[in-house]
């Protein structure tokens, strides 16, 4: 059977795509890679080493023209700055809306563009690695179990039942995602969650902050702290 | 109240657009027309003059990499012939299989392109006129009511409860569909229907086949008939 893993080149796809690789083998694990006009390529460059990792083939897609309309403050066009804060704090401030790093409705977009490439390319399932902590107090709400749930079966029916999604982690946080990876020895060297695009992760932002708070839960240290 | 309007230039996405302009007013009414790579570019132009007749602000996107895997008949990339028979008599060959000229997936990423955009527009919901003779024996899986309700409730969900899809000709069929029109003197001499791309529609492809029987039905002839 072949898969399709939708991988941003950070820790949790990246461990979702360790998981297809050990259950089916690196020549049935498609990795794809989604521009969207973020404000650096740093992911990109990320999701491709780690697909040269796993020896899986890789397809890339440029997405940007679709959120030409969105502010966004990941965006390369957006004059928001991205948050120096924690998810958790900027929660607090948006009161049930999404935070301003939310792409609006990336994810479906993401799968939608995964199940037309699993279905030319003969896949029956498509991976992707949403958790818990994401969808927390509606930060990102395309990583929510009920978006999920509702993804998955549009399009199981909307293939004529040929594909359904995989989210290994939509009911784990983090942390748990890391010590899956931890485990398996995922090359976490080779990924990248930073927002900003610089030398090494500016530790500041939402992403770096939860990063860093996962490999803490497991007592361990993130290797791209050492290296960079 | 702002909506945004599936647009590819033929009878139920002209009719569909017909409506939300009635409902909203062409002011708050964007349409959004995709090529995803089709042999012609008929309907995207014809898309582009249903919006200057109704004067919507008018989106185009082009998706067509992402089918660069697909070999749907449709698609200018394959060797494959468009069928010249009807879908009833193509879905008792395919056996409960979807029709050549099934593009993978594309309505599930369609609307989801349209959910980014709709986010990022301030619009609220999302009209696309698919309709029960498109999902009948699974040709169009991705036209069914079954997809269109988790297409649904994923871009509800996906979208932090801000947006919602409506299709309200899901439970129709194309001759319902073109009753409404003719009632709201829809301008279908301006659309385009045929899979292929000459100076005037074959006549004999799926879609050609169904356009003609549904104006029959009506009593009625279509105007695109008259002009070419």
């Amino acid at each position: 059977m072949k898969v399709i893993v939708l991988s941003s080149g950070g820790v949790d796809s990246t461990t979702a795509l360790a998981m297809a690789v050990k259950k089916y083998g690196n020549e049935n694990v498609i990795s794809l890679s989604v521009f969207y006009g973020q404000k650096h390529d740093r992911e990109m460059q990320a999701a491709e080493n780690v697909a040269k990792y796993y020896g899986t083939e890789h397809i890339k897609m440029d997405m940007s023209p679709i959120f030409d309309y969105s502010d966004c403050s990941l965006l390369s066009h957006s004059q928001r700055e991205i948050p120096k804060e924690s998810y958790a704090d900027q929660i607090k401030k948006t009161k049930g809306a999404p935070v301003s790093t939310y792409v609006p409705f990336r994810n479906g977009l993401f799968l939608s563009a995964a199940a037309c490439a699993a279905l030319s390319k003969g896949c029956s399932e498509i991976y992707y690695g949403a958790h818990s902590d994401d969808s927390a107090g509606n930060a990102y709400p395309d990583c929510s179990p009920e978006f999920n749930e509702a993804m998955n079966k549009a399009i199981y029916e909307g293939s004529g039942k040929q594909l359904v999604i995989k989210a290994p982690f939509v009911n784990m946080n983090k942390a748990d995602v890391v010590k899956i990876g931890l485990d398996m020895g995922v090359p976490y060297e080779l990924t990248w969650s930073c927002y900003e695009g610089g030398d090494k992760p500016c530790g500041m932002c939402g992403t770096c902050i939860d990063r860093r708070a996962a490999f803490e839960k497991n007592g361990a240290k993130d290797p791209l702290e050492e290296i960079v």
